[in-house]
């Protein structure tokens, strides 16, 4: 069990972070904010593959409208993601923002913070302080530290700047596209605030590279305790985003969302072509919800062990299956019906326990 | 920088695995092996994606034809993995496996083990004590431990007994499908042991959620400084296997094979289309083995700032982008030439940078 660090809790739209609320899953809309239509359906997507918060960019002020419109309609709360003008992140409160995004190093000056602080106060909603390394405070761009020193001194000053104002409703980013300097710059922050932390590493890159880096970077700082809600930055479909976010929380036993499946990396032993059936099964339980453990397996040696651990497993050898259930051996089937008969029991569990 | 832990080295047919070699990459293939031209076609393959060793199956004696054509003719030192039959390692050796893989445990007797270590000692090549959940000896499956302290317990034990018998030439795993049982037996290992430690999550999974348990686990351990050699486990095409391995090694800044590549998420932000042209770009760059960082950026606000620190990069805008080298704007050049005017960028710097 991994001891999670102890910070305060905000409220977004009724999604908690922090506090010792279950790490929450968010991502990013890529569409045209001013196309609600079309960013609703994106988030009616990512709230089915998992996402528990959404966040959208205001990049001008003839995305407010549509703005307002997605608020209004979003199964999810919304995040509004500023830069540069605060006047559209006092705007977006209005409009039904359930947290602000800001970089408080990029808005122009601390009054312009200052009035985007009061704005979010009076409305009772929460603030992130994403400080990043593409957009740091000219004052730390020009020190002579680490980057993680700089990123981490950043945001620690803006929340000290938020805390004398009163406002502590705070959660706090500090994203490089370094896995390394995302790392120490999150530790520090763990160990010198108390607000809840949202983890990701930035420009993470393209679909596998991208996985990669942010599983390595987000796997090490959850395994210590440290991160209450992640966003998997990826150059590809945001929902991808989500499916990572999962399985980097269920790698460690955090949290689960559906079915695990461990199956055979298939060698010379494999007398079966595993990877379609492999694949057919992993697509066939990405909708369903319960939380089950199937083994897939090649293999005489690994297999029966592996697959007498899981809920439901299969041990194919040549031509034929042998379905496994808690353990016991349930029936031979040929090659043909494996994914059949596997999804049938599973859906027949499924049925009896419906899942989160 | 992490401080890597001091281990023995072994010699796997001329790469080094430990006291300080670089960290090997490791594939298997899962090809027939009787039939040797399907499999060295796979390892060419796999050593074209950048793997230094390859592991091949023998699961039955009339393999071993196989298996000897395959080792003449590999441009990589091949690892024979054995289960159960000790007569099939000790013909392994003669037919020119670089290093033996096999589970002490599952070989029948100690009296088989002592057979196939002299046979390995005689020819001068290594063991791996490969040790995994799914295939414990009998006297630690029944015990009341945690799995991790059965796992390592296992695998130290058999250490022990080899080194009795004056054999050190040892690389050591133990594989669980769990990332944080894994862990946990790893650093046990890296604890006890003077030995290079082998470094995998077993039956990880399909692509996706292999992918992040591999990462996930691994990345936990080697930025502890634990590991000496890493295969990922997929079940997926091995080559897949590589280049995971390689982005974990990459993000972790331990080693590089090629380009890194910086994308962003892209968001309501974005004016162009980046998708596709940020997996053009990784597409074309798959085989450039000069280690370049390139960004891909669709974005005003972190663009710049993440481009500036890239090698060569493009933030791209309405339309158009503006190519960027070291810092340096080179020139804007239209949406539909972004991809190849960057690569010809590349490409040319690639060409007196050959890399390794």
């Amino acid at each position: 069990m991994i001891e999670r660090r102890d910070t305060r809790a905000v409220d977004v739209g009724g999604v908690l972070i922090g506090g010792g609320a279950p790490i929450a899953v968010q991502s990013m809309t890529n569409t045209d904010t001013r196309d609600a239509a079309s960013t609703l359906a994106q988030i009616a997507r990512l709230a089915d593959a998992g996402c528990e918060i959404v966040r959208v960019a205001i990049p001008h002020a003839d995305a407010l409208d549509g703005f307002a419109d997605i608020c209004a309609a979003s199964p999810l709360p919304v995040v509004a993601d500023i830069h540069f003008d605060h006047r559209l992140a006092i705007e977006a409160v209005r409009r039904g923002a359930a947290k602000l995004r800001i970089n408080p190093g990029n808005i122009g000056s601390m009054e312009r913070v200052d009035a985007v602080i009061d704005a979010a106060g009076e409305a009772g909603i929460p603030i992130r302080i994403g400080v990043n390394a593409g957009s740091l405070a000219a004052e730390y761009e020009s020190r002579d530290w680490a980057l993680a020193d700089k990123l981490a001194a950043s945001a620690i000053s803006f929340c000290e700047h938020f805390a004398s104002r009163g406002f502590e409703d705070i959660v706090v980013s500090a994203k490089a596209s370094s896995v390394q300097v995302t790392v120490d710059a999150y530790r520090r922050l763990a160990r010198e605030l108390p607000y809840p932390l949202h983890l990701g590493v930035t420009e993470a890159g393209t679909l596998r590279s991208g996985t990669v880096k942010s599983s390595v970077g987000l796997g090490i700082l959850l395994a210590e305790g440290i991160g209450d809600t992640v966003r998997i930055s990826l150059t590809a479909d945001p929902v991808e985003e989500v499916r990572v976010a999962w399985d980097i929380l269920a790698s460690l036993d955090i949290r689960r969302i559906g079915p695990e499946i461990v199956s055979c990396p298939t060698c010379g032993r494999c007398e079966i072509d595993l990877i379609p059936i492999a694949d057919e099964i992993t697509r066939r339980l990405q909708d369903v919800r319960t939380p089950v453990k199937v083994a897939v397996m090649g293999c005489v040696v690994n297999g029966p062990g592996e697959a007498r651990d899981a809920d439901f497993g299969v041990a194919a050898g040549r031509g034929v299956g042998v379905l496994f259930a808690k353990g016991q051996p349930l029936r031979k089937v040929p090659e043909d019906q494996i994914v059949d008969a596997l999804m049938a029991e599973i859906a027949a569990f499924a049925a009896e326990h419906p899942g989160v």
